[in-house]
């Protein structure tokens, strides 16, 4: 192995999650994920009135983290071919670059640029702004916690969906319904479906903001039946999800049991 | 088999559900499912504050629809006797007349009939639209998504029920005793059992919109009793409902291990 | 059996729960769910402004089921030592006085004979109609539905009892901070321990009325803590009930196979 | 055994949890419990508007409720050596003072003698006393209920702070682009992104005060899908609580079958 590959695989090691005693790797990690939450910070302070030295002090760290996330981006793609030494080095690349990752690492950097390339409204760029809180799923490349969470959501998808028709459905009956009931009444507060499917999500899903709600006996009688079908319908996802969260365990506790199985648990004898 | 039993066949064969390379009857399929849609659409349309052309658009959609849904409907009726071979033709049809989907197709066709069978408000009319609302319901032929879901309620339908009696009892002394502890403070929010009603569906399923609170101190010494038994009322239908999803694995995994069951598992042997 | 015998079995058997085919203890039974349910309707058409003729009927269907349920009364005490054979007559009479359903019977028509017996204020007679409502309770008499659930709830009582004192804890320590954040700002809306005790179910409960809510950043943030704590103080009890219905459908599927267990499942055996 | 040790070991008994039988360490306890309560009540009691003598009643509650617990802290950490008898007596009480229940012991008698260590603010007093509200986790010492709630937390905690998580990307994400929607329509009641956390937590919680809601189209549709998300995420919660509960249950079920094993539960014989 000559001398660049050997600075190549060094660097793919260290871009990738670090191993273990791997201290330079681990630096690299710590430095992304301080990156991602300091830009994280520095989108919500915006929003507040600042003083321009804290503006100015903002717009350093802003160029500070493109050219780092830059430079990472870069080095990702350059060293992917280690990724899947099966392939091609371009097709690898190629590969690499629309995968989920990599293009929330573009999609991180791409508004900095943009300005650049091609002539851009001012407002449009200060919108382009909060993409910078997409940086915030680069931390998913350092934590397998949400694995489980994902796994039972992937697991019940099509029993979610189903229950969401419902929801839909349920949802689109009740606003032209309460449309229909409170538009003489309150032509302003219930203005079209769209108002009316404002006030069955507020209700359905239990907020109840207040700042819309039916005042005719036929409309109060059809919002308790929508606020007691929201509380079934709460129900619904929760069964399914727990539902998944147990059978997650049982899979693993029939993993853990695997072994045992060998030898019969009755006769102790080895079973073929 | 003649002519026209062989096309009697190839019609029944498109409008149910398509079979595996059926391209003609997937294309039926796509088009009702489409229509259902777009006349959904059109009720919620209908609801804002459209220029004339658009609303001629949507009469003539309604036409359509309503032509195309006819006869679907006298097709479904005709071909009915194909789907009960063992009954006598026109005891099959009495009997897929009465079935819920195909009343549903009625419903969702006949308020277009209406005006020209029997002389008919302006005002009714306008109601009646919604009843096209129920056309979604005819997508449900082509879903089997819901079947869990729906099995799940079915087989917890008097748990369900049992806990909604409870729910009941418990909001109809809510409201009474609220109603004498706040009516001498707010002799227009409490003004009857109904506002109280009103009050207790909002604080029980937590919606809480907040045109209507207890004031008094003995009220909110109730409200937040009925509140927190809330939160508990919440926990049991949701519990239910786990209850039966986990149940629902259980049995199709106690399904997936009826054929194992004929070799004994640790040795082997085949059991008799 | 002598004649006086033979009739007090037959009252019997008619007042409790209708054996098959027992149509005149299946009248009784109808009837008296009937008036029950015709007390507790005109319990909340009383909170109505209602002109003084329906009060009269009222006042009639008061008297015909006070005179109806004290009979009920009489005879189930009368007929209370076929209840306990095992027992002296008057020790079974005794015993069923002071049972649940007896002291529901009793309280459910005491009201109406309590002026009789003492002056009573007629203020205080108008709130003792509210007691009228527990004659909700006898029909648990004839649902056996509440049971799985109330077996869930007391198999789990000690551990949600133990989450409700997690629950208060939280509350008080919650609603004491705030008293003394918001105190300040909105004196009125947090005048002490009481409004912001108020303001603490509100928002663990999620139900959020908005009549009260904190309007300082300190405040804003405590209310956020409380808010996503409420998250998962609704999760704990569900979780607790949904792990009892589970444990009630393997109790009963495990008394199933009770049967199963006599022989082995693996070598058919007979197990002794 | 001397004296003094006889002494001593009395005494470590009586402040520990009683035993079976031993009636005055039974009171002992009862009197820190009621101590407790009283306490509690007494800061309560605080925030409303009392007479000069009840502020004195209460400020004798509170000298002689740090006697008593100083007395007890004192004899706890003289006794702690018979808690670690492995250890030496000075290791074992250092031990000791750093446990939690110590240290909540010490909190709930400093803020008492804090001004006579050092000078201290009048209205920094007033807040510590707050901190008396701590003593009610003496209680803890005496309860085993919250055991199990707080295992299935514990075993549960890494997927929960994992869901936490997503929750918390998504409310940054919700704030800030809520932030930039509404900032126009609504200057005051969106500032800044402190503001659109407000609103975003009173939405995923279903809170929904009704002090602050969006009035734009974007906005709303916004808002209906963080409300809808809000659903899901509650689901999430309990659902891993379920299923901590119900791992729960089947292990102490297992522990129960441990014995049962060493039989085959078939045929009797005993499994080497």
């Amino acid at each position: 192995m000559n001398k660049y590959l050997r600075i190549k695989h060094r660097i793919f090691e260290v871009i990738e999650v670090a191993g273990e005693g791997d201290i330079l790797s681990k630096i690299f990690d710590t430095t992304i994920i301080a990156l991602i939450i300091i830009n994280v910070a520095s989108v919500i302070i915006d929003t507040f009135n600042i003083p321009a030295t804290v503006t100015k002090v903002l717009s350093y760290i802003e160029i500070t983290s493109v050219i780092i996330f830059t430079i990472e981006y870069a080095l990702r793609i350059w060293t992917a071919d280690l990724l899947r030494p099966e392939m091609s080095p371009i097709k690898a690349r190629i590969r690499y670059i629309f995968s989920f990752m990599a293009i929330i690492d573009l999609l991180a950097i791409l508004p900095f640029y943009l300005p650049f390339l091609i002539p851009i409204d001012l407002r449009v760029l200060r919108a382009l702004r909060i993409v910078r809180l997409l940086r915030m799923f680069k931390i998913n490349r350092y934590t397998t916690a949400l694995k489980t969470v994902g796994n039972v959501f992937k697991a019940k998808a099509s029993e979610l969906m189903s229950s969401m028709l419902v929801v839909l459905i349920l949802m689109i009956v009740a606003a032209v319904l309460m449309y229909n009931i409170e538009n003489a009444a309150q032509p302003k507060a219930f203005e079209n479906a769209f108002s009316s499917f404002w006030w069955a999500i507020a209700t359905l899903t239990t907020v109840g903001y207040g700042d819309i709600y039916p005042v005719t006996i036929a409309g109060k009688i059809l919002s308790s039946i929508i606020a007691l079908l929201g509380v079934a319908l709460v129900a619904v996802p929760t069964g399914i999800i727990s539902a998944g969260f147990m059978e997650q365990i049982h899979k693993s506790e029939d993993n853990d049991k695997e072994e045992e199985k060998e030898y019969c648990p009755f006769c102790g004898k080895k079973i073929k």
